[in-house]
């Protein structure tokens, strides 16, 4: 059986949120917003299982047209980033440098995401707008120093990001990919937030990212430097993590400041994110107006 | 006249924010807090200099020592910090390298900052807890690409942050300072948030940080780097600045990392970030229990 699929959407200016079922979308957020006005407080209140339960027999109050993707979770405590965190891409470096022991972490702002189907912003200020295709967790329970044992309990869902960064604004200043990272709607989450409720779903699935159907990235999450479990571990270490924090896991080799000369995204282009299971986040590129 | 003093604390569990008058705290929230529940609220409703007019002539409803403060904007969207940005402060890394072109960011958690007269907190994984005292802005209007000749008509008010560092875990791994300037509550901002309204109030302050009375930071706005205005313009040429939003402006060299051998803070210190018109943040140091 497949997964229960949640999003969150704007409808004629209405944000809201909910199960996506056969011919539409049940609006969860008409029924609950009160009490649980976004996805994060219903993970909180760990009623996603629930309200997937019960959505079930109800009928689409919409289509999937009649709404716009918004990244899932709107407004979470945390939004964190794992780099480089695949094999391969630590050599893309050449630096020389062995294998980091810890991760790279860095933070991005939501509102640096736009949602599926909408287009990522290449800003007049550079050209290099780049992809790179990620699995994201939501935490479900909270917690500081959580051992690598127990972690993948902390884990209420799983979604995708296309992580998208302006490359040359990465290296901008002596420091940190702070600004490279968070231009206005370069990236995106989404399509859907996917209950996690076995670990089978992201101890060895394939992640995959294409630009026009061309496969730039492929790689599979058991080849992962820092497991999710570790990952987990590493960040509850220093900051206390919260229900609906939102942590973007790395992405495979084969970005595009990886080719030689690169080849950067450009008004046209349609990037598509793929991991088993999860599903299929899609997003064009524009031209900031 | 003495410019007005805002503040944010908790009392018997519950969290408000007022005007600091003679004998005590103005409860402003008690007042309006189901309209502006925060100073962020505050601040986006452009009300500062009306509810400073207004409790001027209210009676303290409790004194200082009947609360807790806390940090002034308790969930900014935004809270940027600015890296190395006071003349020597490049020198002290002794990477050969010119001063940077752009400013370095990055960003930090409320959760890894505390009131002022809380203890910053020294946790088990190190022992290298550091100072860092900062000039606090808080943007009232909010804007993208703002230029510089206007940037300064985007800050509603001032404050004061000890950005303490876990000095080894910013080198953690290969990039980034995220994870050592996270942990929690092992930085303070406040006491005050003072309304801004004169370029005088910052354009050639003195910024002092002492440690158990000692001088260890001092220097003058004049001579940052990148002055605010430039912070201003460069940061929002990325991201949308949104009123609350909160920008700690880098720090005076003589950090306890730059002593040989260094000299980290420990449980009994007293820590005193001040700047001219601003205040005086203070803090002591505990370990975590």
């Amino acid at each position: 059986m497949p997964h229960p699929r949640f999003l969150s959407f704007s409808r004629n200016g209405r944000h809201g949120y909910g199960l996506a079922v056969e011919g539409g979308v049940v609006d969860l957020s008409a029924r609950h917003g009160a009490a649980w006005p976004t996805l994060r407080e219903v993970i909180q209140a760990d009623r996603l299982v629930q309200f997937a339960e019960e959505a079930k027999s109800l009928k689409p109050d919409f289509t999937l047209d009649e709404i716009r993707f918004e990244i899932p979770i709107p407004t979470p405590e945390k939004l964190i980033c794992v780099g480089v965190n695949f094999p391969d891409r630590n050599e893309e470096y050449k630096d020389g440098q062995a294998a980091p022991a810890n991760p790279s972490l860095f933070i991005r702002f939501p509102r640096s995401f736009t949602g599926h189907g909408e287009p990522l912003i290449r800003p007049p200020e550079s050209p290099q707008l780049d992809y790179e295709g990620e699995i994201v967790i939501v935490i479900g329970k909270g917690g500081r120093r959580i051992p690598e044992a127990g972690a993948l309990d902390h884990i209420a869902a799983l979604s995708l990001c296309n992580e998208g960064t302006i490359r040359d604004w990465v290296r901008h200043a002596k420091f940190n990919v702070t600004q490279g990272k968070n231009f206005d709607r370069t990236g995106s989450i989404g399509p859907w937030v996917i209950p996690f409720t076995d670990e089978a779903q992201i101890a060895d699935i394939k992640l995959e990212t294409r630009v026009n159907g061309e496969i730039r990235q492929s790689d599979r999450t058991s080849r992962m430097i820092f497991s999710f479990r570790r990952i987990i571990n590493y960040i509850s270490t220093f900051t206390t993590l919260v229900p609906g924090d939102v942590i973007v896991t790395g992405t495979p080799t084969g970005a595009g400041a990886r080719f030689d000369p690169p080849i950067w995204l450009k008004p046209g282009d349609i990037v598509e994110v793929e991991a088993d299971g999860i599903g299929t986040l899609r997003n064009t590129i524009a031209d900031e107006i």
